[in-house]
């Protein structure tokens, strides 16, 4: 069986997201790591080619070099992981794509919805298949609600409820102003939002993946806590999802108690489906007039389509690894068929468009905010 | 012990509301139910009379009739128990406090805005003491979580989620038109709104009773499925609770598996308050960088506030019935308090205060819908 | 609508189990208190009826005088309700029923089993409708497992688990010898078995209930922590209950965190159900194959039977007053219907042979253990 | 950084254990997959490498000529992992020990109590690192238990309750005879019990693991349903766990909507500490008269004996792949230490001694049905 060949543009040693990367992208053989830039320190990057037993040889001081050395090679990468931080993606990607390297790359797209549009015009332009990481849309039941919309079982959607509460600002940072603030912080680094980027697009993401709906405009309220910080750290957004269908997300970085609860809850005209992230392998089903059902990711019950993404017999957990592993596994299945020329029999995943979607949800909600809290077409 | 002597009107024979009411009264020997007038069918009354074990010499044709003939006894009523749809609620509410006869009276307080504002004024013209049954706010937790937030448990509020989510209009409403709607459905028989009256107010009282805070001004985005219905079912609110503070309050008739499902979670600078009604003796409590704690209602550690209100012991439920008894009980001991020039030490409940707030959350709701999801201040 | 009359031994103010009967009683306006000897101290008994607005005349120095009275009087008690420590039961029962006063008694039955095995006799002898209040088989969704049992649902019995594990005996006696310990803690009180009569007859009867099953022996391992009880304060228990189905049964008193747990787990040859006191008004079904769905009380697709024991709307709590009032509302419409010679519809209560099981049971279980873990025969 | 050579027998393409120990192995870079006997076709193993990107020339035609080739090379591997079937793991293991490579062996160890008490031998004869697969036991918070227990968290252990129920043989068997049944219900293949061996062994190293005890005798009842079968699939066990703790356990092959769901409840003189499977990175603790707090994984207030083995940040995560992974890391760090003669600084698995164990318990209950339900020591 064919693996892909791919390379990783930042994710060294000590990097928490890099780590994420290349477990969720070799967890199904589909990929062979094979080339690297892990670091602005070369040294780094070789330690951790070393650590990793990967070939030296491979190792690369800078992105522009490597993608330009493996795109000359016969047997180069086929496509290239980005997992810097959203400030250096637009350059890596572009610098990638143009050298006819396709791209996975971590959320949110770019610093700017402006960047991010060009990227997407450079992905058609190239016919690049770009993924992009939103991981908790991974998980295999989440594909299940996916499906059952889709064949009507909740019959019309009428209204979503989705969110993202984390703890992670509020545990971290001094509710008064004092030390140099991390770069995450940073508007510079991170673009016009921090929780709506950070935790938002992630919600957006959920809600589209989840339900194939898209997001025509919006309404948000930003909340800034500790005050002093430059940007929010707690969205509220009601959405119009087209044809009378509305929708509210809420995405936080102050939610003590909630340490990672991401969560969506979709009312149709004949039924509802609920996913919570505490029990992720369960999708509560409503039929109108009937009992709650709790489907269990694994069980024969559940469709091919969410059930080729399970790894282990159902009552068996998958967690975050898993699902990321799903995105690369939807994302290198389809790789595979682009270059055979066949089709990739329905596996999906985050794409340009649901990427430029993100920055386009980030861009509108701040709009909204400084406009006083008005409508805001995506 | 004396008893509170008390009368009731509307709750006769098959009205599910007023047998809520009576029981709920009755639970703690604090009230005896001497007087009635359950129907605008004296026969309604009489065979009500009848069942309850009622003497029918204090079974009236009218409220008027009652009101006057109650006010003139020297053993009349101490208070009256208004148990009809909120249409009534004014006439009725206004009779018997010119008399001098306290009230309770259920929720949402009036039809309009100018009447809860009226019976506000004729309230303390008239020295009378005013209940609202905001059932759900009587659970024992909820009290817990007034006292730990008035003594500082969570720091300052920062932000506020308040849910009241059921299903009962999505199923038991055609989703096309058809035959003839119910009275809950005609805007002369409830006021101007329809979910946002019905189940918005319990999530605006849940949130004033557990936090202590007010509503200062709102955004709502109101929706109507099916679309032929005549008033919104759905209700998403943006709240600014004063001080930068920020809320989000959601009610829906139309939550397929949400029975009935109000909730509320607290981020303050320090910790979190969470309690959902799904489990309702159960208070969950975080402390920033701690591990969730369960408060259970009953137990030592509980404040005496809360465990005064509590009549099993410990890890045995009490439900709607006792909940909404303890608005009777906290209002019985307050007015035994006045009776006897006393103070009630610290028995609260919905008063009229929170009765004509919960008309101006309704009608500023109706407002910014009206308007085009605008701020409006209450 | 006539509504039975009834009297009271024991209950009187202060008495915590008095006053879930008197509340469970009245509910559902079936029964009106009209007798009593409330207390030892016939000065406390006439100041508990003073409190619940009782006639004097029919409060009684003494449980015989009692019985004797109101057994002359020709509008005398339809039955008596027995509220005393167990240690008492087998006198007063035995006095009522000796005069054609039907009985309601707390459990368990009897201080001994051959008391047990007496009132049973005299029960049949004499015609009497004799309930035992096990409350916690009295939420409506107990009565819906028992149906869907007989009508199939989860095809023949296979195994069950059952639990009723509190934290009250841990929580409230020293680790150590110490002070003189109370009432509940002496054999001469309470019996041979202090946690098998006091939680483990309520597991019992929640199987019995619940399955319609009953159990054929008992192989028990009886555990006393702290050590120096006279009694036990853990109870695990295999069962056979017949044709080859076996259970296991575990009572405990010293269960940190679980403060009142009972629960039940059949496992059938097509499908499984559950409940969890938890959250008592949901049943857990599972058919074989299939997902897990979640029953909740009131909900149309339950059965009548279930539903007609459902005071409150669905989604809104029962709680153990109501439960309680379930094993009243039953007894009291069979008692009806026996008066008016007719069929009581299916309504169904613990009797005297559930009783007396339950002291069967506990003596099985002490026999077990005294003679090294052996299978005894009840 | 060194990574430890290893391979491993069994577990070639379409094994679903096998990729759960490969991914397991490798999961923290601290091992290398370097040989292999994946099957009994050479051809398979042959494929299996390819598809796993492995060197063909360390690719076997059976087990001994991996272990005496391996054991020649200077860089043969330092240990081998063994997936099969338990009926093979006796004579492998041996092989490999006899030349000096350590062993990683799943679970149950061996096909007799015999052969288990042999490699017991064999391993202290030849100073072999032996770890057993327990994988549920790999999750963070067990180890947390662990750590709380020993530093007197929840005081002196009481009383313990432990699970192990599945669905799969219900799921999977038809209730009559008829097809010929797969090799795992065969004795000559699994051993003289199926569910106890199977399931009940997890639950037995879960009690293990979680609080530091060992059974001393065990009563055990074992029930076979469908009744054809040859082995039983539902295990009730009573335990001695030493100076008067007692406690339960229980596995089954046919709990119908208890898909896989592993949990342990420990009662301690002072808390209870419980863990449950469906959410597998909290633990819940109550100390004597405070409220359950849940603990979750990753968070700042874990020890660091249990943080150490989480790969994601709190809220996130980890599922059967981590869990098992962390059986691996902690034997490879071990084993690390040992090739350097360095203390392995906590780390812990379950070992040989725990296999054996799990052997006697198998062994004991069977006796103990034999016999009549009876006490058997281990």
């Amino acid at each position: 069986m064919e693996r892909l060949k791919y390379g990783m543009v930042g994710g060294g040693l000590g990097s928490y997201i890099g780590d994420v990367h290349r477990h969720a992208a070799q967890m199904d053989d589909l990929t062979e790591l094979c080339a690297g830039c892990f670091s602005r320190s070369y040294e780094t990057s070789l330690r951790t080619a070393d650590a990793w037993g990967l070939d030296a040889s491979r190792i690369y001081r800078d992105y522009k070099e490597m993608a330009d050395k493996e795109a000359e090679r016969e047997d180069g990468i086929d496509f290239v992981s980005i997992t810097t931080p959203n400030v250096s993606h637009y350059e890596i990607a572009r610098y990638f794509m143009e050298r006819g390297i396709h791209v996975v790359c971590d959320k949110p797209l770019t610093l700017t919805l402006e960047q991010a549009v060009e990227l997407e015009k450079i992905v058609e332009e190239n016919d690049i298949l770009f993924g992009v990481t939103y991981g908790y849309t991974g998980y295999p039941v989440i594909r299940q609600a996916r499906e059952m919309i889709r064949s009507g079982a909740i019959g019309d959607i009428v209204h979503v409820r989705v969110q993202h509460p984390e703890d992670w600002v509020i545990e971290s940072v001094s509710p008064e102003p004092g030390d140099e603030l991390p770069w995450r912080f940073h508007p510079e680094m991170v673009g016009e939002a921090l929780c709506t980027g950070d935790l938002g697009t992630h919600a957006e993401q959920l809600l589209v993946q989840f339900t194939g709906l898209h997001i025509h405009r919006v309404l948000a309220m930003l909340d800034t806590y500790p005050s002093y910080l430059p940007l929010e750290t707690n969205t509220s957004v009601f959405m119009d999802l087209g044809e009378g269908r509305t929708g509210v997300l809420w995405a936080s970085q102050i939610a003590i108690g909630k340490i990672c609860s991401p969560a969506i809850y979709v009312i149709g005209t004949d039924g509802s489906l609920e996913w919570d992230h505490t029990q992720p392998d369960v999708l509560r089903y409503t039929k109108k007039g009937g009992p709650t059902q709790l489907l269990e990711a694994g069980k024969e019950y559940m469709s091919p389509q969410s059930n080729r993404l399970n790894r282990v017999s159902a009552g068996h957990h998958e967690g975050f690894y898993e699902a990321f592993g799903n995105i690369y596994r939807s994302y290198a299945q389809v790789l595979l068929a682009k270059k055979e020329g066949r089709e990739a029999d329905g596996y999906t995943f985050p794409d340009i468009h649901d990427g430029v979607d993100g920055m386009r949800f980030v861009h509108a909600c701040v709009e909204s905010q400084k406009k006083g809290n008005v409508w805001i077409t995506l």
